[in-house]
């Protein structure tokens, strides 16, 4: 399979590239390329979006594991299975509140994405399936994730 | 911003091409490159995935509006409001359960994707944040999408 050639529909714009973007109540801008920006059309009646974006700031060092936590008695656990941003393609997905929307600018809340971040795609949430949504509640997570939390 | 260059990190696999993707309790295989399989250790320990993967098979229609539902009545509305196929960068982001693994292939249930998808990365859900799972169970959605879906 060849290579697979994406282009950005916009960028995050910070007002200060020193924000904190693992503050979930920081809020953020993204622009969309005016040729996208119709794509925006009625967007504003979701509350909240999925973000996809490439991690450009990323270096890619070709690891599949990582430490959870980069606490190091615990065991190192495959890249796809943390979110650790060094991964084979540095693909970001969140889960963000859309605050406002202005022509080609939406104004969101919880995106953890850097200054300059360039966005692939817009998807609204939740997920659904024949008009069903799907909102998974009943989940299971390793063992560690908690011991790292607390 | 030049384009961004992507690589699969594996396949979707299909036994057979013909079945209904949309079936959410259809199981599909994933089937992870060996050089990325030592990236899947301890998957198993989470019951959900954020598959994230490249609709290959879409051609690029540059629409950026789109009638929900085909039902003409509708007013069209932007692409980054649907989950419509045909978006600037097709990219596809669907949550399915994990069944099983073995060794580089996922056994998943609820994957919408075609025989032969290339796979961009894979992610464990739920979301989370300093410890804190991230898990929207408060969101809202367009009037016209419960119509649609009656």
């Amino acid at each position: 399979m060849n290579k697979i050639e994406a282009n950005p529909i916009g960028f995050v714009q910070r007002q200060d590239p020193n924000e904190d973007i693992n503050d979930r109540e920081l809020t953020s801008r993204i622009v969309i390329g005016k040729e996208y920006a119709e794509g925006l059309r009625g967007i504003e009646e979701w509350s909240h979006l999925y973000i996809i974006f490439w991690m450009h700031k990323v270096v890619n060092e070709k690891k599949t594991l990582v430490c959870p936590g980069n606490e190091h008695e615990m065991p190192n656990v495959g890249i796809f299975a943390t979110r650790a941003p060094i991964r084979p393609n540095p693909v970001g997905l969140t889960l963000v509140e859309l605050l406002e929307r202005e022509e080609n600018v939406l104004l969101v809340k919880g995106l953890d994405a850097l200054d300059g971040t360039p966005v692939l795609d817009i998807k609204p949430y939740p997920y659904w399936v024949k008009g069903r949504w799907i909102v998974v509640t009943d989940y299971r997570a390793p063992a560690y994730f908690k011991r790292i939390n607390e």
